[in-house]
């Protein structure tokens, strides 16, 4: 052997210059309120559970064959909830795999990749992974959509986080089909919090060719440990995606669960109200507390603490988070960017969890700094 | 509006050329000999629904939280099983998952990937997937290994299927070590068949480090409705790997299954001998009709059925595939090659799945053509 072999040499140089995505802390060890990752606090609907043990059946023989290729019934059942065409739906192993195949089919040399900052943390992983160029369209404080600084950007492909993440800004269905009309290129929304939203984009659809819809089972369908996802678009734009799939990305059990849940609407209606009640609580806590905080369409919100003194900033945030860690209330801190540095992205638990989150920040708050 | 949108204009041009992977067949209604995609004919190890139902609990809590996004006690188990480091497992959303993780980082512009032919058909699609130049190395009906023809190829990234597909022949450790001496560039042998076959090339990775092997629990383990895969190869090979990975490409339910199987090993050890019982079983069956039929160290043969009047050819293969499918028993047929177009691809069954094969050859082969 002369010089030890390196696979580096082999690899893509983009690849060479990656550095994986970090997601979201697991904790191990039970009693912590985890409010870091926009997981629902509520389970899954009886029904998905059922839907499992029935694909499972009594000695998982199914589990032997191959599962549905194109997750059949699932996307059939997509398409009749959204009034949608069975073409215009693709389902997917979670909805970051949706914003992978996007990325293969329009990013790439010469198709840069656009996006808002801050928003979803993941785009400029799947951007370098693709050896894409990303284009970063700045937020202000204010938090509003400028469609023709979006348009002048250069996207061959945008991905537009609605309601937005780490924000829960939601925008309006006005703002994203200027969008849609000023963009030279696909527009994507990103719409995994939708469902907790009193607007969505799908209706955009039937005008906006260039439009795509990205949805998740994970956050309102309570489902993050199945991973599924879905796009909805033109049948033209769903042909493409369906190309560069992997021809078995869906399980036969995570078809199964996810279909029971979309059926379960009764379930899901009420989950949802109570997640939109507790956001209402802490919405109205932060407020009497003084905390700035963006309007929420989400399931978490985005608030800026201030600590005894009055002060806000990166290290006040720093400190809340520190200490509601130390008493396992875990929340998530983004300390890298200036319109989020001085924040605390909360996620909505049940009526307990936010609770005793209000105690702790009240606690820190009042325990001087 | 103008002229209609087109979206192919801003997809890749490689993408728009692509045509998607034809998996095989999947047959509805009971009654069917299923032997065209190599599953096993036997249910998963109970021990895996119960890891399943485990993971799933009473009321399904655990499938609201992301899952490990690392595989991690799967990784683990795989690497004590293999005895080699963690860091020398990487754990994926079926093979195929590992397949394309090793495209996007070894193939592309300026890296050509490379092949056997005939070999897994899904090797092709994954490099115009990636827009990556092909090479193609031809098998005689030999089907034997030439390494000086494989490295000099000019292939970055070969896949060699051992034991073979559809061939079902398997090559020898020697053989697949003198290909990793002679290629430069990143081996990848693909051994989703090899728990059938009485030798493998993991113990290589120690001294080969540009091999990577690839394993399936689709077909030894009996979980193709399950989609996991793994690769080993080295630390630094897997750490190129886990960058382009999707940090969730694994559900919950998925992961607890495939970690149960692995620890079954008595339980697929039984399945295992069942099966090779069943290969001698047709093996000498098909040499009885003097059909030749490639040794297979694979839950599958590749025979060249001779009709009545002594003929071979592929109008023969299709006579008897047509007349199998007539009588509810589906194999495959790959009309498309000349190596493979004399033969069918027959799965093993159950015994009577395969003792009714048997009868339906037969009457076929004595009815006159």
């Amino acid at each position: 052997m002369n010089t030890p072999f390196q696979p580096g040499e082999y690899a893509h140089a983009h690849v060479n210059a990656l550095h994986a995505y970090v997601p979201g802390q697991q904790p191990t060890g039970g009693d912590w309120v985890k409010l870091n990752t926009n997981e629902n606090p509520f389970p899954p609907s009886p029904k998905v559970i059922e839907a499992i043990q029935g694909y499972l059946g009594k000695g998982g023989t199914r589990l032997r064959l191959y599962p549905n290729p194109t997750s059949g019934s699932l996307r059939a059942a997509l398409a009749s909830h959204h009034s949608l065409g069975v073409q215009q739906v693709l389902v997917g192993n979670g909805c970051d795999d949706i914003l992978n195949l996007l990325m293969r089919v329009f990013a790439g040399v010469g198709k840069p990749a656009g996006m808002m900052m801050p928003s979803y943390s993941l785009y400029p992983v799947l951007a370098g992974i693709q050896g894409a160029e990303l284009i970063e369209v700045n937020f202000t404080r204010e938090m509003t959509l400028d469609a023709q600084a979006i348009a002048a950007s250069g996207a061959n492909l945008f991905f537009l986080t609605s309601p937005n993440a780490p924000t829960g800004v939601g925008f309006s269905t006005e703002a994203i089909a200027a969008i849609a009309t000023a963009l030279d290129g696909i527009l994507v929304v990103d719409e995994t919090y939708a469902p907790f939203a009193s607007e969505n984009a799908v209706d955009l659809l039937a005008a906006h060719p260039n439009l795509v819809i990205a949805r998740s089972f994970s956050k309102a369908y309570g489902l993050a440990g199945l991973r599924v996802g879905y796009a909805l678009a033109s049948p033209e734009i769903i042909d493409l995606l369906d190309r560069v799939r992997d021809s078995y990305n869906l399980d036969g059990l995570a078809q199964a669960g996810a279909l029971a849940a979309l059926e379960d609407q009764a379930y899901y209606a009420d989950v949802r109200r109570k997640v939109l009640a507790q956001r209402e609580t802490m919405a109205a806590w932060y407020a009497e507390q003084g905390w700035f905080c963006y309007d929420s369409a989400a399931n978490f919100h985005f608030v800026e603490p201030k600590n005894a003194a009055g002060e806000t900033g990166p290290a006040v945030s720093q400190s809340l988070f520190d200490y509601l860690n130390e008493h396992r209330v875990l929340v998530r801190h983004f300390p890298g960017h200036r319109l989020t540095q001085g924040f605390l992205r909360v996620s909505i638990g049940t009526e307990s969890e936010m609770q005793r989150t209000r105690e702790v920040m009240a606690a820190w708050q009042t325990r001087g700094v």
